[in-house]
């Protein structure tokens, strides 16, 4: 059943803008993707401030996911599988040096987006969409690896995460480019103060974004935007309207302004008269990274521990759908959801053909946006090279449960603050693949009462679990893994454009190195 | 500030309906109190089912109230403060039995709401308001003790917990009255399948409810409903209608069907015509109990711990104020409210004078729900004699931790399942009197991360907080305690009414002992 997508065959639009079954042309798409943004940041799901007006009134006006996950519990092989509708394994975003870790793109990473991955703008482009990302990319800094060299036809943002600042000579600041080239750095032409947490970046990412909008509109483009913020990834940073605003500290500041900004993204597409004409989709690269909080990580709501661990609090994410007169408003669907479900179903609304020559995890939510259906289909949480967990209805089954080490712990590296789930939090690796740990999340959406393996619900859920997973690992081809070598001379020490600003920087000597994951 | 309601003065009204300050008439006063329902148990505050599609809609129609409070992590006494405006350690309802003890009334005890407590309804009473409570009394199950001695014109429901059954030699199973006689027990004439959790009751209590709406309607009486409705507390019940309709399981299914039964309630006041002239509260009495998730407890959302715990989990409620043409639709409020609250606004709804010869705790929230004010005031976390924790603005500062005893612990018996926060959710009895646990409940809801005693912003929120403890120590006079005494006499052996059913029951000779209470 969540293979429907395959049965699909529509015709390839051409020109600047295709047909989708039965809703007239092609809409205009938006991705609003957060950064490390919690499932229970926003006041439509909880959130006890309530500081998200914006967002709950999109919520209002259109159609919210509660059962919406990211495709990995870290930022790039989410970001990677967003784009690919692809899960990492299969598009290559995570390592085998050790078994069931986190990788992601620091800038010592070799590796990046392969050429042989098809992303969603390279699709678009085909459909005569104009497409823009706006923030962090993510996906490989190397040049080979740029938006533009992957269908985006503009980038406004940088390529790895806003950490800093580094000294320029034993790591170089994070650059941000304008489309092919390097405009400054981070802490240097784009400041973050770490001591107050300001920086105008949010405003900056907004303009942009207002600026591309109605761009487009003017020339009567369809367009694909892709506005990637970092606001709320550690070290999280507002502008100065907006510090001290919030009663959730300078995290709550970074979401107020995103709100506000997403409020005014909403109202440029109702001023240019193409809200109707405009598929709006808003949520998150992974769970809140408790490691950051409270100042600078976010909430998970009611769910077990967050960001790098695939409990649900690492996966579960915030998520609406806005499309005013296609998307009744005030609707609450129910649907298992992934990012990569963007994908394919961005493909199938501007009326394009996903790839046929290749495994896709995304599945065409169009059923679900427009009728309100429901399609039955598996998440997988992947950690790495390891297939941690399933869910499948409202069953979810672990085969691998590991928060982190022992020696992190030690060091007080927490994933699961406060929270403590006797064999379910561990600390060592535990292989539970004989007999998994199974949690109803209808009852137990907090992963705190495993179900008895002698009671007959584990039997009768366990048939059908098992039998997916059989099926997946079956037509399972893993990608060759891009995050295993690092190299100094990767850094972004001299990246394209620094030399317009003299801000080339010497690179040193090659002396690739099996990166070490940690986690 | 928070004395603020000692300068009211407003003029008792006569007759059917008082004058309260600038509104017209006054309003009929519908109080809708759940049974360890918890915070997290609503869609509108991030349940991820979201299954109360009609509580969800009061609130958009109405006030969301994210910070109120129970006025203590049980039962019994969280009830009896809700209709006396009073903590329980001046009502009486607390023991001295030992430190810091939840105590309540099962039907052993001795004691109830003493007779020199003024309660709401002999207020309202005075004000021609014609009242009923339909459910849970929970305030002394002795003839002494009930409902129509207390100022209620009518009575449908228990004075006690459903817990049961009893085999009525060593235990009787719990009436069920009709006023002021017994109309038959639990799992006699009131069944409760404990096998499938199927029960009539709520069916009943919601037909009680629209009989006693309608009939005050057609007398043109003011009305004041007490709707305290107990499937939430374990044992949890629905009726066959709603049996198995939940993704949450049993306790799922009974959220559904109180949810289902209050839409029906406020259908049925725009039915009589009587919506803008009827002011509706919805709470509930205590955090969701976590010791009987995940089957028969409900959600504390992203709060720490749950029932009988002065964590955040055991005290912050739901809560929605209702009432079209008054209170403005789609407001949420940061105040920090109390159900003692409830007592006092009720009164200056009503044109009532509060009584002024005692001190009260709960304010007047009018200003709050009519010009959406805000008023500064503390919240005082009692757990039996004890001040456990005090908040003020966004600061909570715990004076004693604890969470149960390690004795209990070893028996299974925990009441922060999954939940460990060092030094906060502790098994001993923890003095922290002289320094007390700072949290900050904006950036850190779940009291995870203590403030730093050596950070200025503790001594400055410690400042105030001490004050307002300090004062509040200084003119508290502990009321008589009730819950001290338990003895098998007293049991409901041969309620009044028992001789007509012929379902009196031996009293057994009268043996008075201390009640324990081991938590």
């Amino acid at each position: 059943m969540w293979r429907l997508f395959f049965g699909f065959c529509l015709a390839a639009a051409a020109g600047t803008g295709g047909a989708f079954p039965g809703n007239g042309s092609a809409p205009n798409i938006i991705i609003l993707l957060m950064d490390d943004m919690g499932w229970g940041d926003l006041g439509v799901f909880g959130e006890p401030t309530r500081e998200t007006p914006n967002l709950d009134q999109m919520a209002a006006e259109g159609m919210l996911f509660p059962n919406f996950y990211a495709a990995n519990p870290l930022c790039s092989p989410s970001r990677a599988a967003l784009l690919t509708g692809r899960l990492p394994i299969r598009n290559g975003f995570y390592t085998t040096n050790a078994h069931a870790r986190n990788a992601y793109t620091p800038q010592e990473i070799v590796g990046g987006i392969s050429a042989s991955e098809i992303l969603l703008p390279e699709l678009l482009q085909k459909g005569g969409y104009s497409s823009k990302i706006i923030g962090k990319w993510h996906l490989g800094h190397r040049a080979q690896f740029h938006p533009l060299k992957h269908g985006f036809d503009e980038w406004f943002g940088a390529p790895n995460c806003h950490f800093g600042p580094y000294n320029n000579k034993d790591r170089p600041n994070i650059p941000i480019y304008n489309n092919s080239e390097m405009v400054g750095r981070y802490y240097e032409e784009f400041q973050i103060d770490l001591k107050t947490g300001e920086s105008n970046l949010t405003q900056i990412y907004l303009q942009e974004a207002i600026e591309f909008i109605r761009r487009q509109t003017a020339k009567k483009h369809n367009f694909f935007l892709y506005w990637a913020v970092d606001a709320t990834h550690a070290p999280v940073y507002a502008s100065s309207a907006f510090l001290g605003t919030s009663q959730r500290g300078l995290y709550g500041d970074a979401v107020r302004e995103i709100d506000d900004s997403i409020g005014k993204i909403l109202q440029e597409l109702h001023i240019q008269d193409i809200a109707n004409n405009t598929f709006v989709f808003f949520t998150s690269d992974n769970g809140a990274a408790l490691i950051s909080a409270p100042n600078q990580g976010g909430s998970n709501g009611p769910f077990l521990c967050g960001k790098e661990t695939t409990f649900e609090g690492g996966m579960r994410e915030p998520a609406i759908a806005w499309w005013p007169g296609h998307i009744a408003a005030g609707q609450i669907s129910h649907q298992l959801g992934t990012v990569m479900d963007l994908f394919t179903t961005s493909l199938t609304l501007a009326g394009l053909q996903p790839p046929t020559d290749r495994q896709l995890d995304g599945i065409d939510l169009s059923p679900v946006l427009l009728q309100n259906k429901i399609i039955s289909r598996p998440v997988f949480y992947y950690r790495g090279n390891e297939l941690m967990a399933v869910r499948l209805g409202l069953y979810k089954a672990h085969y691998w449960t590991w928060t982190n080490s022992w020696e992190e712990l030690q060091q007080g590296i927490n994933f699961c603050p406060g929270q403590n789930v006797t064999g379910v939090t561990t600390h060592d690796q535990q292989n539970y693949t004989i007999q998994p740990l199974l949690f109803h999340l209808g009852r137990d959406p907090g992963e705190r009462y495993p179900i008895r393996v002698s009671h007959q619900e584990y039997e009768a859920a366990m048939i059908k679990i098992t039998n997916v997973v059989q099926n997946h690992k079956a037509f399972l081809v893993p990608g060759e893994p891009q995050l295993n070598v690092c190299d100094q001379a990767v850094m972004n020490w001299s990246p394209p454009g620094c030399e317009k600003l003299s801000k080339c920087l010497k690179i040193p000597r090659s002396h690739p190195w099996k990166c070490k994951w940690p986690h």
